[in-house]
């Protein structure tokens, strides 16, 4: 923790928890392990709540499908309308995980959902994470990469608010900036912040319910 | 862990961590009686990355600190740009607390802040979780009140994706509901979905950065 106060300088530091990161790191490394002796490449997609995680995964799977076998892993802390919402879109399989009360996916549940996959004919799994912009960062999947969906709506400061999540991401996608007016985004603001953070990252922006941008996003990804 | 099939039925659930609710409840009571001893009410505000919690603090604060003494509590992972916009509206002490890599701040951590307030002259306190519509839900702080804000953009089951914050809740703030139509979301479904899990529940329509709503709020928190 620290403290700061707007009319005194002064902070206070306290330890966080305990690092299991180790283990964490491990567990990711089984499901690499698992997706590369079947030929599959997996996609940790993460992002706040309403941020377009759900829209993208749909819109790419809508594109890939004919020519890919795709599975899709949705994480929520309940209800089915993610996994209801990419269905019907060509992939081969959608798996919705309720965490429950747990802030994010770990390794392990996701090695659990890969269980329920079939058994061949996947080339591509995406893994949608739980909306939320802090937990997920510190749990690795065993993805070849992690994609931070930010929208718009989210603020001139999202970035630079959680460091931790865009230092683990491979890849930023700003989407909704048809909004940025609107909610008195500059986005600029965020842009220049992780330019800051990840100096030459790739960001791209979309507009997931048009499509707009979309393209730009497979191909940052190696997949189109 | 509840896993879900989109074409097969099933489910499997474990245990997701140790109940240590009675050790937060505990912490929770003494924050009460700190305030309850100086004749404080506070008020905790959660809700999602952008969904408006640091502008309904600025817009409560501006109209309130002519007749209050108040002091702001803002929690987030990282920087103080939350402080920082609520500074200047006539708070007499704003604290910003970095949590790290925390997803929600708890009353331990509040009850440090709470030391660093000015020792007289204060009747109110408004305390800013961390943005996040998961962790916070099972971390009471000991304020009279919990406000949930929610965007609009944060899609049409925001509230069913996330029970255990809309149960924690007191009032929900629907905010920002002026880009409902460009994010296409219905805002029927949240509002219905709320009614379903808290009958009764009141919502109040807001757009902060307006003023749309804010006397509504502070009539809701017996503030106005």
């Amino acid at each position: 923790m620290r403290l700061y106060e707007t009319s005194e300088t002064g902070s206070i530091e306290i330890e966080i928890g305990e690092d299991l990161q180790a283990r964490h790191e491990e567990l990711a490394q089984r499901n690499r392990e698992w997706f590369r002796e079947r030929g599959i490449r997996a996609f940790d997609i993460t992002g706040s709540v309403g941020a377009g995680k759900t829209s993208l995964i749909a819109a790419m799977v809508e594109r890939l499908s004919p020519e890919h076998g795709i599975g899709v892993i949705a994480g929520d802390v309940a209800t089915t309308h993610d996994a209801e919402r990419v269905s019907g879109k060509g992939a081969r399989k959608v798996l919705q995980i309720n965490t429950g009360g747990m802030c994010h996916l770990d390794a392990k549940l996701v090695h659990r959902a890969l269980q329920h996959l079939p058994e061949s004919g996947l080339d591509l799994v995406f893994i949608e994470n739980v909306g939320n912009l802090i937990c997920p960062s510190f749990f690795p999947l065993g993805a070849e990469a992690r994609v931070a969906v930010v929208s718009a709506n989210e603020g001139s400061h999202v970035i630079a608010k959680h460091p931790a999540m865009f230092q683990s991401a491979d890849l930023v996608v700003l989407n909704k900036t048809d909004i940025a007016d609107a909610v008195g985004v500059d986005l600029t603001g965020p842009v220049s912040d992780l330019q800051r953070l990840r100096p030459g990252m790739t960001v791209v922006r979309t507009n997931c319910m048009t499509g707009e941008g979309v393209e730009e996003v497979l191909r940052a990804l190696r997949l189109a």
